[in-house]
């Protein structure tokens, strides 16, 4: 069998993955594909670093844009991260008809349509199972497992590291700035956080999947989108007496006429599977009209996993480039030409239950008036409690509503906050609900 | 593009769900392949049962011979369940060339082999992801997304029915048969329901997920199988003060020159993710040496949950037949002249924990008695109560052991069964329990 040519662009923590397995694994993978993959180069910038890995003489180059250049190399795998470079490296594998294979969810959410636009013109696969949810077969189950489904919605924990602050929070009672702290020392925090710990990662995966979900462009612009610094030991606590744990969750859900795309801190109740997907772990629940509800778990993030699913990928190009079957399963999971426009949904737009938290001062009245704002927006309480302790003259009242919708809520708390006796700042977190509707 | 015809044998429950999803959601399913899916020909024996569906005249018919001879049809669905008659049609079907989708494990278990052998030979696409877990992907994991791994494990909670059973035993303490009946009422048992509560259904899918995960025959003879009728309100109530759940688990291990594969209740600790999927749901953890664990969770029986995995069966055939790749995955995993005999442990050979529950006399020396017979055979114990009240004039006492050998355990019950002081036929459960080694 003619061997393929894999060049890889970029050996940090997953690139060296990648080429350990292919250097070490690469007889189970022709015994399995029938294909011999060869790895011809691994370029990176790096030439010092001990990746434990013996390359053969030739294999590691420092430039780029000789894999790009040879005309033998048929795959190239993109681990470089970042937008820009990244862009032109695959723009212009594409232009020479390579196969691409790429993790970058940054990259896929803001410049997706394009690059996937540029390689169905040009006959070239690009694949990036690795970009969402690490080793959790998630692209190929909603192109393929889930071909005969509607997809009704999807709910994912797809931010190993605000999971595993979340966890740390929920599990030791740590502050944010503490349990964050830990996760750096622990290598599952970056030194700058924010991608992750503002949603933006998370968002970028949402994006991905809610065009493939829906047969729709990428639309990374209309997520809705909020991080998790401002959760608090105190909240997690009452969402505990109340059934519930906190979770960063990515939510996408089909609304028939508009797509509802959202990212941010919510509760899910204690007997939901998704509230067991502790630490470093990633998870979705793709709910289709045949299926219900189907449920991946796995790592997201990591060497080892996430080069499993870039292998994946590169098993998939080849075993088409042996039946010269290029463009086999379309990149966004319909035909280019099949994929719509469907809007997104403003966030004021959603119904869903909220938790809401009040500082107020402890005197007779103050909820009267509070729920007679909540009421005049057409917002019902389901349960009101007064919790803890007392602190800076205020004590803590919160409250779950019914289904609400979210422009009325927020209208509603800025009528509350201008009350005297209502301290700043109240504490509103959606709740993730739907099996227990009422 | 030209159109795909296929023919479906057998409109039961989940022919009519495949049924419905063709006609239904043909456009949807085209849009994403590309290709249009005909169904040209249902047959069944029950014209006149009300399946909600109106078929075009000439589609549907009595004689599935009919499917086969016609050379038109490019794929036969097989979906009349049993051995011999649903053999000799997909054979026939290979034979004249056509592509065959079936979820018949307990054919494929018996048979698979012969019949995988003739697909090879004929160039056809056998495809079978509905034959196990109903719409969680996992036969596609195997062969696909999990391409770059050596498959060390696999725990599965394979049989709706029995997870169905157990979940009422432990939720509402009812005794086994009751359990049961309720299971038949509610149609989440057969009438006859031998093949699931004896673990006979569940071992011929973990059969099939041996061979694709280890690259070897189908090995159903050799799998030791252990069903639910035996557990009793009490065990689950003990186990439960341990920290554990009981559930009917399909179990396969990677042991280098020979595999463990064994279908049996086991204990699983209640902080592990499989203890969380209770009623008729299906789930497994597949460990691989590079994505660690990877969990799937979903329906794995009923009509429109199975026929999801059928319709994916049949975009797969449909792309394949598009670009001319028949065969581009193979049906096993493995190519063909890769697929190895790799030996089948006895179950005396396997190494756990185990809950042991006797029934002794209340007196003094019972105890000392067991524990020097226990450790006279290499087993040491864990932790031991005496729990419950007096019956019959005997106590229970349970004991949980560290890592023994099956033989050592069944020489050591035979042993004490001996014994004046202890009942006859103590319980015996495995206890599946990776997590939290000593």
């Amino acid at each position: 069998m003619k061997p393929v040519h894999v060049g890889l662009i970029g050996c940090g923590t997953v690139g060296t993955g990648v080429a350990r397995l292919l250097i070490e694994h690469g007889h189970m993978i022709e015994q399995r594909t029938g294909v011999p993959i060869v790895l011809k180069y691994v370029a990176d910038l790096d030439k010092d670093r001990d990746r434990g890995l013996h390359f053969a003489p030739g294999v590691f180059v420092d430039d780029a844009w000789q894999i790009i250049n040879d005309p033998q190399v048929d795959i190239v795998i993109e681990m470089i991260g970042g937008v820009t470079l990244a862009k032109e490296l695959i723009a212009s594998a594409i232009r020479k008809g390579k196969h691409v294979v790429t993790a970058n969810k940054a990259l896929l959410a803001t410049q997706g349509n394009d690059l996937f636009r540029q390689a169905a013109t040009a006959g070239v696969d690009l694949a990036f199972e690795a970009s969402v949810g690490g080793c959790m077969p998630v692209i190929k189950s909603l192109r393929e497992s889930l071909v005969g489904n509607q997809i009704q919605s999807m709910v994912g924990i797809l931010n190993g590291t605000c999971n595993y602050i979340l966890s740390k929070i929920t599990e030791e009672g740590l502050p944010f700035a503490t349990a964050l702290s830990e996760a750096q020392v622990q290598g599952y925090a970056e030194a700058d956080p924010t991608l992750d710990i503002e949603g933006l990662d998370a968002a970028h995966k949402l994006a991905i999947l809610t065009a493939l979900a829906y047969g729709m462009h990428i639309n990374f612009e209309e997520i809705y989108i909020e991080g998790i610094s401002a959760i608090t030991p105190l909240d997690i606590q009452f969402a505990h007496d109340f059934g519930y744990c906190i979770k960063l969750l990515a939510i996408s859900k089909n609304r028939g006429n508009a797509i509802e795309a959202r990212v941010h801190p919510a509760m899910v109740p204690l007997d939901n599977i998704l509230s067991n997907v502790s630490g470093s772990l990633n998870a979705i629940t793709i709910s289709g009209h045949a299926v219900q509800d189907l449920f991946l778990s796995g790592y997201g993030a990591g060497m080892m996993p996430t080069a499993s699913a870039v292998i994946s990928d590169i098993a998939d190009i080849a075993r088409n480039m042996r039946f010269g079957a290029p463009g086999r399963v379309p990149a966004m999971a319909y035909q280019p030409d099949q994929i719509r426009p469907i809007p997104v949904m403003p966030v004021t737009d959603i119904v869903t239950h909220y938790y809401i938290r009040f500082a107020v001062q402890d005197r007779p009245g103050v909820l009267a008036a509070i729920a007679g704002i909540l009421g005049d927006n057409d917002i019902s309480i389901k349960s009101v409690q007064q919790k803890g302790r007392k602190s800076n003259g205020h004590v803590p009242i919160v409250m779950l509503t019914h289904h609400a919708r979210e422009a009325d809520v927020r209208k509603a708390l800025t009528e509350i906050g201008r009350l005297d006796t209502v301290g700043p700042a109240p504490v509103l977190i959606r709740i993730e609900d739907d099996i227990q509707e009422d």
